[in-house]
């Protein structure tokens, strides 16, 4: 008997339509060898679809998704659709309402990549950063006062719960067993932030005491920033509240030179909802539809999203195939310095698995 | 005549007792060939003092500051001192009370200096940060709910009030002005952060039509961060936030490889109450005592408060001592790659400047 996977794809906006066929055919082929198949449903929540339709998804949309074992996503945005309405109409509830509280971002120095930094090698850059992906900074709760007078102000509502805090830590440090250095730093700012960051410090302490045996490290964020740029090889496994996660995962695959080409994943632990994978990059509107477009982010996060599933032979196979890929100019995008389009990086990643 | 500033030095804890006596007598000897003198008082709060009599300062202590032309503060903390008694017993209030709404970090790799990026060079990286200084992220408005028990949570306030963003705007706007480029660069994250951070967008927005001829840009915090690493040529003035400017102030000097070195200036730009002017470094426990701590942040700091009192003359002098003392191994500190300790880079700014 074959595993079949009942997989959700929603390529969303601007290059999201490229690269994530490009990501299905790779999962496509590695599966025959691994044996599996993957049942894929198309979805097409996007801009366009909210500008005919005045919504990103349909109602039910959250209910839809549950019914599958996992959600590959492309990128979501486009110009003359506000942020609020495409990512707060889809990309966010998705995350919310399916508790994918763990939003887990590997940054590591491929072979074949530049670092932006001097003399950084592969050996210097592998941390995988945990940002906590339902809570905290990004919060509907605040509004504005005296709105378009002199006297106007606006208000944002930050919320840590004990619940959400303790199990973002909890994973955190779970993942820092599977490696090889068993390490967490946590991101904070309690000197600066004296209601919720101060709170943030105790349930890291309190984890670290149910977590013996891994070694723990704490930074405020404006250090910590400075840090991945001066010292990258410090960090192992990184935790992080909703934002400050959110800005040492776009500043960390800059330090790996590799803001194009970074996966993400989003996890309800659990497995009680799906998780859901996506590309670190945006919809790109400016070269969408060139084919131009790097698919090695849908890759990698394809890979991320069989060894969610359990595939983890058919994950390494996919990994391997990205860096022979980036191996030669003539196989990778301009965005690294290559020649090649998005076909061209895709006929690489497929040979290289053949 | 002579012009006589009235300057409160406060040189905290730690390394800030080694450093500001530096900057002090490296003004003392500008201001002879300059034609002024700096009448100096001595103030002992620090960690220290908060042991000895349980206040960081005594409760007329903003009052006292008031009188003076200008603060010149080393830096506070030590372990044993929790941050909250050490930060928002003197230098928040400080900041807060004396109104000094615009924190000001110029970034700039300095000959003599290597920067951690590949191949950048002076010409590279010169911007300054304009960060909120008084409300926003930073607020006392929070606390918790069931503390102690596993249902707590905590909740943080952050605030922007339209007063507050608008003259920051200004302010950075206006330093555009005086600088080649006369761009501004905003920091948002409007696309997360669903309340304070489009308001800030649309002051922003509001502020560049009152001061056409100015170039704009606005990024997210979380690609700005990523490009302050790829792209550091994109920035001349920065305009952030309290949190957003605290990051960027340290992400800034990491990459242009100064984090030991930056200066940093918290302006009452109306002249109402005295600016204070601080080295962005800490107190660095660490090494404190040795005679080893890098003097040049702390006399980077005194270049621009000497600006600030409309002293350009002995400013510019001060910031060429700085890079003809970075010039040479044996001048600057181990930090910097050199042989100096503290003394020895004093003597050798001393040196420049006779
Ligand atoms: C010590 C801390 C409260 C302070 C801040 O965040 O403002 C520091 O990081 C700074 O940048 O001056
Ligand atoms: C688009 C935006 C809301 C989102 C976030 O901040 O979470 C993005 O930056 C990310 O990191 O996935």
């Amino acid at each position: 008997m074959t595993k079949t996977y009942r997989i959700a794809a929603i390529p969303g906006d601007g290059i999201g339509k490229e690269v994530l066929p490009v990501g299905q055919r790779v999962i496509d082929l590695v599966a025959q060898k691994h044996g599996f198949t993957v049942e894929w449903t198309e979805f097409d929540w996007s801009c366009e679809r909210y500008h005919e339709t005045g919504r990103m998804m349909p109602e039910d949309g959250i209910e839809q998704m549950k019914a599958f074992d996992s959600i590959y996503l492309g990128a979501v945005g486009f110009p003359g659709v506000p942020d609020h309405v495409s990512l707060w109409g889809l990309l966010i509830p998705l995350r919310r309402e399916l508790d994918q509280y763990a939003n887990v971002r590997p940054v590591r120095l491929l072979n074949g990549i530049n670092s932006p930094l001097a003399g950084r090698g592969s050996d210097d850059i592998d941390m995988i950063i945990v940002r906590e992906n339902v809570e905290g900074e990004y919060s509907e709760i605040g509004g504005r006062v005296y709105q378009g007078t002199e006297h106007e102000a606006a208000i944002q509502e930050s919320i840590l719960t004990r619940r959400g805090t303790d199990r973002i830590m909890d994973y955190a440090f779970n993942v820092a067993k599977t490696r090889k250095r068993k390490h967490v730093s946590s991101a904070t700012k309690s000197n600066g932030i004296i209601h919720t960051m101060p709170f943030w410090d105790e349930r890291f302490a309190a984890a670290a005491e149910r977590h013996p045996g891994i070694g723990t490290a704490q930074f405020h964020i404006d250090i910590m920033t400075a840090n991945f740029v001066l010292h990258p090889d410090w960090f192992d496994v990184v935790v992080a509240s909703n934002l400050f996660g959110d800005i040492l995962s776009d500043l960390g695959p800059a330090v790996a030179g590799s803001i194009g080409i970074a996966p993400s994943a989003n996890i309800n632990p659990e497995g009680k909802y799906p998780s859901m994978f996506e590309p670190v990059h945006g919809s790109a509107p400016d070269i969408a539809g060139k084919g131009v477009a790097n698919p090695v982010a849908a890759v990698w996060t394809a890979a991320m999203m069989l060894e969610h599933l359990g595939e983890s032979g058919a994950a390494a196979d996919i990994e391997r195939a990205i860096e022979t890929s980036l191996e030669r100019a003539d196989t990778k995008t301009r965005d690294l310095g290559g020649t090649a389009d998005t076909a061209g990086s895709e006929a690489a990643i497929l040979a290289a698995l053949s």
